[in-house]
């Protein structure tokens, strides 16, 4: 299977792939400066919170590590470091409303900060040095730790997904067997195998390697499936009103040869309907833009209308997150204020052109109206699903399921930033208010099932 | 109120909307000739099974009317017979498929057929020319009695969502007043007239019209919500993948200035639970492919999805129908035929384009590409609604709701086509099979409201 990846980089050397050339042209963009990497972000070439946040960090890697000859080095460690925060500053503003992107920044601002105050050489050159190291290694690690982030959330997923099943008791017809695959149950290991029917899913929008570091969240999960030879189809819905379906997850499943199928998102349901039994769909997959303390999930428009879909059909409904996108000081879904975004987004749509013998003409693009231009609309950005809709929340930690009370307990993935952002202030609430009762549902069992266990 | 006529006629004369310019020209073709009309069903410029039907036939009763000097006429009774047999089986070519042309067809056949055989005249040219006048009368009714169709659906469904309302006893706050009407309530002619909250709705597809004689079915109701002062906002579903709902709900909706808001199909879930209780949704309506005997209801891709997140949310489900489009032969929506359309619709999209000012140039289409054209599709053209998910079924002899044993009892709005085709065949087959349990099912309390009732 060949790997998408949306950047490549070594030391010293970044490309990125333009994403407004997909899905029809696949060309990689050269970022060798900070220049090139804000232009990058800005023109949308680069797109998905956790990619814009590597990118950013990474081009300033680069020219950092072109300029270890020294020629055009600044020689003191003052200046090194006022170079390095100048830079991030400046990068911020590609994108400023990125958290991944605030928090790669404030994390390598700190990296190169500390190595300035420990370094002990008196050679400002040697020193100056030291911290472009550390900022170039504090960079990396953090496209190292986004790819590790994504290939835990996969794992986990696709684990969790596979226990959802039954195991077929009946011989498998052979003429039939690429339907099935055999591995031994959880908790058996050494014991018999058994024999399992593929399963299916559904995916919205794109979260794969085009807005990560590679693999992705929720399409993490379906490549996990799928490398672990557990999936039959993966459905994608062509989301409306931006095609990040049809044109992204549609790109990334070509790519890999994944078996998947586009739907319209008004098919959902007959999908569900038509198809459950047939090709054994078996759960949504979706990512986040942000998971509140109890579970409730903002994704992009339409997510929770599959929510309601699933869930009258009996099909998991399954958020994929890495922590980061946990947000444990709010409550819930209510306090999430959701934007309303451009009326022209929903009745106008750029492409290539199709000429008249059918073919793509990748370098003629248009813009053309596909609603009358008039009519008053409504475009919101994305949608709350209320946690009751959820059945579990995958990240890189490990799983969380919904308890039999309905409640999802992130205390048990997060001990520390639970104790840190919930109970300090939960206790300091309860000084003034002791009915809180935030106490009672903190000591609720943890549901969460950590792979080391599977 | 500037009432849409994608039907234009008086004797002598029919115009015919091009819906292939909508929603950015608003262009008239004359269409005096059966070729004109054929050309203009065959190429999509007027699409909806009735209005196909109504200009299949005025075309030729366009041809007659012209003819009534004789110049060109057939002086033989059998003559003139044969040549409008002629023409209405090459008209018939124009859409094989469809149902409501081939009734309409047979119908006219059937007519002029009659007034040949009644007609005691010796004159030729005079019997020539009662035939022809019989004809033209024949073509007429069918325009008019889809009209009162129409308009019958669109009273009836008003009135049961008006009836679904409770009445607000808080004094209404005079800044708010537009969003009340007032009015006596059901039963109580005479009685003081008590206030309501105006209703808001969501429609999908287009069923209004431009695929009827005027008014429509499912936004025939919207039309006399709106002039009843009961309408709020009439929501509209872009409908993909072919977007009747963005390109002519919308333009309905601004045409006759209804208040309405466009939404992508995947946003319906989202306006469900931000909006309910704001805009007072209170109905969810579409119009119906085809109706089988146990309510079971076939219509455009999304609208199963729709009565799903509709009984999520508590909102009522309503299918607007003619009793010409209740199929009483099928008796489960099991055994509906769901076509699969091509992958192409899904992955390309025609309209207008739009220049870098941002102005529409109606007379440049293009076609672009806003899919990866490599990835597999699934186009259904229909889904299948259940019974259970829908609350009433609109039709022009009164509305069937579904009863407390959620059945749809069509026998209360059609009493002699249900006897002859559900209990003729009922009783043939009880004759070789007595459990079969029909009979009993008939039994069945009506659960009909007649509109002279209320």
């Amino acid at each position: 299977m060949t790997t998408l990846e949306a950047i490549k980089y070594v030391r010293g050397e970044l490309q990125v792939l333009d994403q407004l050339k997909l899905p029809h042209e696949f060309v990689y963009d050269n970022v060798s400066t900070c220049e090139q990497a804000f232009d990058c972000i800005k023109s949308m070439r680069v797109r998905g919170a956790p990619a814009i946040a590597i990118v950013a960090a990474l081009a300033l890697a680069v020219e950092l590590e072109h300029k270890k000859d020294g020629r055009k080095c600044t020689t003191q460690k003052a200046d090194t470091i006022k170079y390095i925060n100048s830079k991030l500053d400046y990068l911020m503003g590609s994108r400023p409303t990125a958290v991944d992107l605030s928090n790669a920044i404030k994390r390598l601002k700190k990296k190169s900060a500390a190595t300035a105050a420990n370094s002990l050489t008196s050679d400002q050159t040697l020193a100056c040095a030291d911290i472009r190291l550390s900022y170039i290694e504090g960079a990396e690690k953090i496209l190292e730790d986004d790819l590790t982030t994504n290939l835990a959330i996969g794992r986990y997923g696709a684990e969790y997904l596979r226990r959802q099943q039954m195991p077929v008791l009946s011989p498998v017809d052979d003429a039939d067997s690429l339907r099935y695959f055999t591995t031994s149950p959880p908790g058996t290991q050494g014991a018999p195998d058994r024999t399992y029917r593929k399963l299916s899913v559904l995916t919205h929008c794109n979260t794969g390697s085009l807005a990560t570091s590679g693999h992705g969240t929720a399409l993490g999960i379906i490549r996990s499936l799928y490398k672990m030879n557990y999936l039959d189809t993966a459905y994608c819905t062509e989301t409306r009103p931006y095609n990040q379906g049809s044109r992204l997850t549609a790109f990334e499943m070509v790519f890999e040869k994944i078996p998947s199928t586009l739907i319209t998102d008004s098919m959902a349901g007959a999908l569900f309907s038509r198809m459950k039994e047939e090709k054994n769909i078996s759960a949504v997959i979706v990512g986040a833009d942000r998971v509140a303390r109890n579970g409730d999930t903002a994704n992009k428009i339409g997510t929770y209308s599959l929510a309601v879909l699933a869930r009258h059909h009996n099909i998991k409904f399954v958020v994929a997150a890495p922590t980061t996108s946990i947000d444990l000081f709010t409550e819930s879904g209510d306090s999430i204020k959701i934007e309303d975004r451009a009326q022209t987004e929903l009745m106008q749509i750029s492409g290539a052109v199709v000429g008249k013998d059918g073919k793509v003409d990748v370098n003629n693009t248009a813009r053309v109206a596909i609603a009358d231009q008039r009519i008053n609309v409504w475009n919101p950005s994305f949608d709350v699903t209320p946690h009751l809709l959820i059945d579990a929340i995958i990240t890189e930690k490990g799983e969380v399921v919904r308890s039999s009370k309905g409640t999802f307990n992130f205390k048990s993935i997060m001990p520390e930033r639970w104790r840190e952002q919930v109970e300090s202030s939960a206790e300091s609430e309860a000084t003034t208010n002791s009915s809180l009762g935030l106490q009672t549902s903190l000591s609720e069992e943890g549901t969460q099932f950590h792979m080391e266990s599977i």
